[in-house]
């Protein structure tokens, strides 16, 4: 078992570098995030047929993207925390924004609000839920009406979670799937506005959003574009990548490719599994090949040298 | 008591307008509240001696604003929600941007979290707290060390409320404090944030906070000048206004000269109190002369014609 290295990217490659070498011998060679990221939506995006989608309304929409006219664009990866990743090429891009309201957030705030044990239940619970319960709208404040003079309509939120500040309701008086509600738009929303306004600073037409939060929930992906459509008036669109999860632990195992220039292919070497290492909480959560195992131990097959 | 009518702007000139009828036989005579809030702002920034000031590292340094050279610039007002309006002069303005993460959120996430019976209570609970105890810092991602490959430090927030995922802890675990100053750096920050990349779209070099959510509290300020500092890379600064409660009054109150022009001006009617009324929850809050008397009753001297 001497020598075994594994390709790992990701934040918990840095933090759990010596567990997984005293409780494992492995050794992790670590990948840069970022880059993994870029290397793998860069990937998936030239090589994969219908990748990217876009998601209104409850309904997908596969985009034909011309490989030759890819760049630039702007990846937004929402794990706990968001990256906003402008990209120009192969192996090149910049981080230029990014927003602490992320994945972590969510969650955080979801588990101490209404005791549900994991990220999935509280995405789940979010289906059944009414926001506006919590949420004060622009009617709630104008009296039922519209403030029509700049543009807002009854239903838009003013503020959210400004019902919560009257004396009448506690925490218990509302429900779960209310609150879950209310924060799934409150981040996703606010995600697609920082997005948006990256997007147009840079004059990026495309903005494509990945990461963990996503994983492949119709609201979240609805809420996102209803807030990149509202705050770009219609002039922009989000996209959603198929393989969404992939991203880091692609961009890692395409890693083994620079290190072994001569000969080593991504078609060459199937057997080899790099992975995506997090480190939130106490978990270390891993994405191998792209299938997030949340709450599972960790079940990689690892490469040796 | 026939006739008697007080000029009134906020959302709750429309929402109460009934009930200070039925209650007081007073009609309210609404005011557009972003017409006031510019109305006002212009006024102060231009009439009156150091009104505007920055304030970064508990210092407070007064801006020397030339009259003829304040426009345009965004006016950041901080209610329940949030609102951004672009100034280009007198009764010239758009509501270009605005977020639902205001105080109302502040608010109403930490009655949720913390039981906390009021909104300065919640605030003056942050002074003591340390967000780091629930916030999941860079360095927490990165066992300890910076990402300094993309400029983040290892004290950087990376995802807010993102510690509070760990299965260890249950609300009753956390301190009030430190949930108070997790949420304020929360909205804050995000405040900051948006401002900015609004600011920087539309070339305005100046930014212009105010609104109740501020009420001069210095962690408040600090933290979204630092915000405005990190995001613009240190070439935009945010600045606070002295009579930050007194907009959308003092707006009201410069109605009268518009509805009566022979005659009346701002030092004629100094015996008129407009109001600025909101309507957060169930209870009306009254702005006069700039003096918000938060859960108090109505306490306003009208103008009867």
């Amino acid at each position: 078992m001497a020598n075994i290295c594994l390709q790992a990217t990701g934040g918990g490659a840095y933090k759990f570098a010596d567990l997984f070498k005293e409780k494992l011998s492995v050794s992790l060679d670590k990948e840069d995030e970022m880059e993994c990221l870029v290397t793998g939506a860069n990937f998936l995006l030239k090589a994969v047929h219908q990748e990217a989608f876009t998601y209104l309304d409850g309904q997908k929409e596969f985009a034909q993207i011309d490989p030759n006219d890819l760049y630039p664009y702007l990846l937004v990866n929402i794990g706990s925390g968001v990256s906003m990743i402008k990209v120009d090429g192969d192996g090149k891009f910049e981080r230029v924004s990014g927003t602490s309201l992320g994945g972590g957030t969510f969650w955080g705030l979801g588990r101490l609000l209404t005791k549900c044990k994991n990220f999935d239940e509280l995405l789940e619970l979010s289906h059944q839920g009414n926001n506006r319960v919590i949420d004060m709208l622009v009617g709630d404040i104008y009296g039922g009406t519209d403030y029509a003079k700049i543009g807002l309509s009854a239903t838009t939120i003013a503020s959210s979670f400004g019902k919560a500040i009257s004396d009448n309701k506690e925490l218990v008086d509302y429900k779960p799937e209310d609150i879950s509600r209310s924060l799934l738009r409150m981040i996703s929303n606010n995600i697609g506005q920082i997005s948006y306004l990256n997007a147009l600073r840079f004059g990026l037409k495309r903005i494509f959003f990945a990461g963990f939060f996503i994983r492949g929930h119709a609201y979240t992906m609805d809420t996102i574009s209803v807030a990149v459509n509202f705050w770009s008036k219609g002039e922009a669109e989000a996209m959603f990548l198929r393989h969404e999860g992939f991203l880091g632990a692609l961009g890692a195992f395409m890693s083994y490719e620079k290190q072994c220039p001569d000969g080593l292919t991504v078609n060459k070497v199937p057997q080899r599994f790099p992975i995506s290492v997090s480190s939130a909480g106490n978990k270390i959560y891993c994405s191998m090949n792209g299938k997030s195992n949340g709450n599972e131990s960790i079940e990689c097959t690892v490469y040796g040298t």
